[in-house]
């Protein structure tokens, strides 16, 4: 079998060949030995969090998008208001998941390339009594830029007001501990930094404030406080889940496990991410983010000044080599990104560094320098 | 590796070996690879009801429910009222989601036993004006009745009204066809007749009524109008597709093709149908239905009378030698289900009626008979 293209995006992601063998059953949903699979699944990732006892996890079938709109949907009842931290695409998808669930909402905003600033968002509670709930992005995906949750997180307990957290991409990479930052609820995915492969998102619910939100879901299938309740009491799901997707997703967990959990993950994600940068900056290539804001998930690059350098062909090329990156997703500069997370270390980092110098090469393009920023 | 039990109920299904390995590979959801498998998907599904040129296929993660609430969010609109036609749990759910979703809605109830009766529906919307739109399902699983669903179409358009059809677990074997049939949106799953893995629903839908459905969906990511759009526009999914999923359900298709279609797949099951009635009948046992209402997807029997069959040892009975069957989903009747989809035929029907004759054998149980009708 050939090698499958290295992915080197937010995802889908390369996963382990043991994570894909795990699909090679079916299992019917009501019977015991997928029944004690999701239980068990559902009990890893509340320990991720030190959430034992206090967490609840709710799957949800779909993406992580699901995910995180079921959390806004069950968390934010008709009368409270969420405000909204946003500094990319995917703060501003949670603000659009208001509009569209008609939930009363505020945004405070950043540029891109900044990460949200805990002290504004404490003036922001003081200036609006009305803000019950507080929604960040963990990494922000349009740019890798990681926020700094665990600062957010004081502020908004502090105003006595609730934080719901889409943690995506940094799920199981980047520690995030219940017992220390508080939370209402957490949104990730199956196949994010947990390589498992993509259609099930979960929500991680604090049980007690889970428990007070029966019937403020805006959608029968995104009720979270209805698919916890019949999880619990029937052990089984309200619709058909997506067993072979579940199944993979209990093996990436072992396969977590084995690799020390969340700080082992991290760890080859952060070794990946410094291999990519500094790699690429010898080829002159420049990062949007500074080091100490750049989360070890996905890298924005500008794009080089060379007038020989065309993104498309250079993507072309790299798949011709079985390499995949990721178009940009700034508003603020043209970039395009390179992911560091999945089932790639640091033979695949440097394979992928070499691939691009040859591509650089035959493109005839001498450096991957951006125009300096003053004459963007 | 050791034979999977064969899952004889509604779903997940037992699916053919290669379409479970179809899943061995990971693609870039915005690679030309998988932008061509998910088009030929998305072109299959319309050409399997005749709707070139007229209908659309838009796929919607999750679930097959996912897909109805989707399709029901869509196209009811804020000034719209949707019939209900309800003979089962299914018809009850598309109810439910209308309460959650705030969809002014009516309904028409028939017994669990009993097919959904055209003349009603017709005097129905004579006397509610207001109605807009029917939906019916097309196989309930609940009883696994199958409901006229041409008549219906014809009596809804023939009152100038708009007819949404729920057919899950019988499209791909029951013959549905746009140009005779007039409805505008059909809503089924990936793992039903066409057998692939669970995880993707789609809504087949009638483009000019899809047109107009913009800003209608009561959550984003159910939004089957931007779905659309963003597919068309941009060949790619808004949220992460469930890749692994999707590849396995265009290996299914091809299957499903090489079988002759609609019609192979739909003999095949009646076969099975068949098979498995027969065997029951002669062991004693009686199902619901007559055989004229009964679609060949899943048949509901009577729970026996015999004092020492007990439905939980029955199941493990079977679980052990490798048959997995369904509980019974009736109000009216204690029952239990079997199901004819997926990937089984003669000689699994066979072994299973063999193996059902033993496991009564061993029950001391003489006869699969349930008690009179009468004293129930």
């Amino acid at each position: 079998m050939a090698q499958d293209p290295w992915l080197l995006t937010p995802g889908p992601l390369t996963t382990s060949m043991t994570v894909k063998q795990a699909m090679l059953h079916d299992w019917g949903s009501r019977d015991a030995g997928f029944i004690a699979v999701n239980d068990r699944m559902r009990q890893r990732l509340v320990a991720m969090i030190g959430g034992e006892g206090t967490f609840s996890t709710v799957p949800m079938q779909g993406s992580g998008t699901f995910a995180v709109e079921a959390m806004i949907g069950t968390f934010i009842g008709p009368k409270d208001k969420l405000l909204i931290l946003i500094n990319g695409a995917y703060g501003k998808r949670i603000e659009k998941i208001c509009q569209v669930a008609k939930r009363a909402c505020a945004t405070l905003e950043w540029a891109e390339d900044m990460p949200v600033d805990p002290n504004l968002v404490k003036l922001a509670l003081a200036r609006d009594p009305a803000i019950t709930h507080v929604a960040v992005v963990h990494c922000e995906t349009t740019s890798g830029v990681l926020n700094p949750v665990a600062e957010v997180a004081q502020v908004v307990a502090d105003a006595g007001k609730k934080l719901l957290i889409d943690a995506m991409s940094a799920f199981g990479a980047i520690e995030l501990d219940s017992r220390k930052v508080p939370f209402d609820a957490v949104a990730a995915s199956s196949n994010k930094c947990i390589e498992g492969v993509p259609g099930l998102g979960f929500v991680l619910c604090r049980v007690s404030a889970l428990q007070q939100t029966q019937g403020n879901a805006h959608a029968l299938t995104l009720d979270l406080f209805d698919q916890w309740q019949n999880i619990e009491k029937t052990k089984q799901y309200r619709f058909t889940p997506p067993i072979h997707c579940i199944v993979a997703f209990d093996q990436a967990l072992n396969e977590h496990e084995a690799e020390g959990g969340v700080a082992g993950r991290g760890g080859r994600y952060r070794n990946n991410c410094k291999i990519l940068v500094d790699g690429m900056r010898r080829l002159g290539f420049e990062t949007l983010l500074p080091d100490h804001l750049q989360a070890p998930i996905i890298v924005t690059f500008h794009m080089p000044a060379d007038p020989n350098f065309q993104f498309q062909v250079f993507y072309d090329k790299l798949k011709d080599r079985n390499f995949v990156i990721y178009p940009g997703k700034l508003t603020v500069a043209d970039s395009f990104r390179i992911g560091c997370i999945g089932r790639l270390g640091e033979t695949e980092m440097k394979a992928f560094l070499g691939v691009v110098a040859d591509v650089l090469k035959e493109m005839n393009v001498k450096s991957g320098a951006p125009a300096r920023k003053a004459a963007e």
